[in-house]
């Protein structure tokens, strides 16, 4: 590639500092197939400030190894233009190449083949966005392209849990660990927040009880679309027969199975949609995907797809060879649900309701200026504020990062939280 | 879709015009497989007007159905805001709704299938995004994500010519007709612009005589990259044929025969990429070429593609699915360049040098002001001006608009024009 001339940006383009702030705010004991969320969930908070004093804001995953890789990118992106996303991404991969490319997935052994340089890109994009969009007067969404929705629908997101974490006191959300728990946490969620789709975390426990839970939801919500998502704890027979017991039954079946060859296999003996958020998780794996139709939805996600341009070009590929096309979430704050809402609203064929962690936070631990986002029937209104349409909430933010500082949690680990209480926790996938 | 609740854009977003103005400019008898280009070649500039009064510059077809289009697509991209490029799409979408899809297609019957709605868009959103940069103070190729080269590449584009229309005087080129006039012809453009890579535009004479004449530049250019392209002039066997004869002496080998699945027959059996404008020329045909790996580079072309921004998605695909990417013209004005150059440096993978048939225009024939695209060794500088970085000349526009008022083309015709010399002349492709 050549060498671009690279003339200085204009004073008000140009990124002048740019802060890395690990941030832990408190979770819940939700159980997923490699383990249990830890009492606190990371996260890191990027700010991307130019000459005149602007600032944009990131968020990303607040692993060790992750918040290394973006301090070390962050010196290299001082100096360019928040324009200038390509001149981005180069110093994101000089900044990486002394890399090991070891741990900092932020997402406690899931997913472990997405892009290194594509996950420490996507925060510092999104801040050159809000910058962009806030120097433009225009919001995120328009930058993208235009929202084509005024609102972005959310599913509510149903999870196995203790009734709260060992040793402390119960959380107000108390156990699901049957049906009639899973029913009865999607009847609050869904009176709260008014979500009209649902989608269970399963892998939990067995899958005929996974099965009889999403029964019990069908029964007790017949209009609601539902999804279930076992986080490839099942074998390719398994995930056929699942298949068939749910026909009519959920809108897409998620990650039944492990890697491109397992989806394709149980893709080619089920009637739904098959979705991912693993086995398809970089732009790398696209082509094997699409060659033996292994996946009819891709969950997109901006934070390990490299940024909100970049998801839009997976959006893009995903309505070319007419793939479904959700979105993926983990745990996570304001400034994600901003960009989200952003990407989300400006991608016409992201037509399903998104996943968000969101209900499971505690509202007063964020890092932004309450009030911008709400949820209203299942929906987050589009902010049409420039940039993303949040504020750093200094104090909130001081706050949550000394609450990293006092915690112990350095890396997402559910296998070794939930070890501490059940040794032989076995978190194998296609383990059923 | 969910209607957007679309609140007004600010003033400065707003358009509050477009003008859509047919201009033709001399041209030369440049022949190809389908006829010869006639005396004029015709083009249409599109104004994208603010209420501040910023303008901004497209360019694309001149053909009467195609100016039809643009003209009632202008009427509803009026009070859209240059930044919604979703909201554009809509409405050419709209504007497209009782359209019989005839015509229009500005390629001389050589190309039939691109998206009407894509070659309606692309003019608008080019001057969208020339807008946007003006109102920013960037240059084109920064709001798509940054230079990544600080000059484009383009080939020497080689025809074979009659010496002059008839009943008119030699053009100053004079004939081409043979291997000693194309090597002639390739040493006074290489001398003028400094190319360093030849296009032969072939599909006229016998493949002999046409690989006679690419032998004849390996000879005297030794270290040029060379291409040749009869636009599906041959059958699969002929293509086989001379791709063989070809072995090592081309870089890639252009749009040989008709169709994916011929050219997926002609891959399978040469050593050298397969490159098309022709047989993939919108997003639908990708999922066809991909699965039968018909095609090794694409030529890209925002006027048929939709844009900038939907070229870039182009590029992106190429990218993933490890197809190469190279860039498509025809005959254009100093508007075009700029596009094509902004879109070329901020394309990582365009890296191929880009087609144009610059050389063959008459420098006073623009309706650009002079000075702003210089060839140099064989590049264009990309402008770092804010928007395309080409101002309208009024006076040049004004002539060029005479000029397609005095003149009698109104569609493309290269096969019509030919047969009033040659009453037989066959145009059919795999005629050999």
């Amino acid at each position: 590639m050549d060498v671009p001339r690279t003339p200085p940006p204009p004073a008000d383009h140009r990124i002048t500092a740019v802060r890395v702030t690990p941030v832990a705010f408190r979770d819940k004991p939700l159980l997923n197939t490699v383990g249990v969320h830890e009492p606190y969930a990371l996260r890191a908070v990027i700010e991307v400030v130019t000459e005149d004093g602007t600032y944009g804001l990131g968020e990303s995953y607040g692993d060790l190894p992750h918040l290394q890789r973006l301090s070390r990118a962050a010196d290299l992106i001082v100096g360019l233009s928040v324009f200038d996303l390509n001149a981005m991404l180069r110093a994101v991969t000089r900044s990486l190449a002394a890399d090991d490319g070891l741990g900092g997935h932020g997402m406690g052994g899931m997913v472990m083949t997405s892009s290194t340089a594509d996950r420490v890109l996507s925060p510092f994009e999104v801040a050159a966005l809000d910058v962009q969009g806030k120097l433009i007067g225009v919001p995120v969404s328009e930058l993208l392209g235009g929202a084509v929705r005024d609102r972005v629908e959310y599913s509510a997101y149903l999870f196995y849990k203790w009734a709260g974490h060992p040793g402390a006191a119960d959380d107000d959300w108390g156990a699901a660990l049957d049906p009639d728990g899973i029913v009865a946490q999607a009847r609050r969620i869904i009176d709260e927040f008014g979500f009209s789709a649902i989608k269970l975390k399963g892998g939990v426990f067995h899958p005929e009880e996974e099965v009889a839970a999403i029964k019990a939801l069908r029964a007790e919500f017949p209009e609601h679309p539902l999804r279930l998502d076992p986080n490839t704890a099942w074998t390719v027979p398994t995930s056929i027969g699942v298949g068939r017991d749910l026909d009519g039954i959920v809108e897409y079946l998620e990650d039944p199975t492990l890697g491109i060859e397992g989806m394709a296999a149980v893709a080619r003996e089920v009637s739904m949609p098959l979705a991912t958020n693993m086995a398809v998780v970089s732009f790398d794996h696209l082509p094997p995907a699409v060659a033996q139709d292994a996946v009819q939805v891709v969950l997109s996600d901006h934070h390990f797809w490299g940024g909100l341009r970049r998801s839009q070009t997976l959006g893009s590929i995903c309505q070319t060879w007419g793939i479904g096309l959700s979105m993926h979430s983990n745990s996570h704050l304001g400034v994600s649900l901003a960009a989200m809402t952003h990407l989300a609203a400006a991608t016409p064929n992201l037509d399903y309701a998104c996943d968000t962690h969101w209900p499971w936070k505690d509202a007063e631990d964020d890092v932004v200026v309450p009030g911008a986002l709400v949820f209203k029937d299942g929906a987050v209104e589009v902010p049409t504020t420039p940039g993303l349409g949040v504020e750093l909430d200094r104090d909130r933010l001081a706050r949550l990062h000394e609450q990293y500082q006092r915690c112990d949690v350095r890396t997402r680990d559910d296998t070794g939280y939930m070890r501490r209480f059940e040794p032989d926790f076995d978190p194998s996938p296609q383990r059923w």
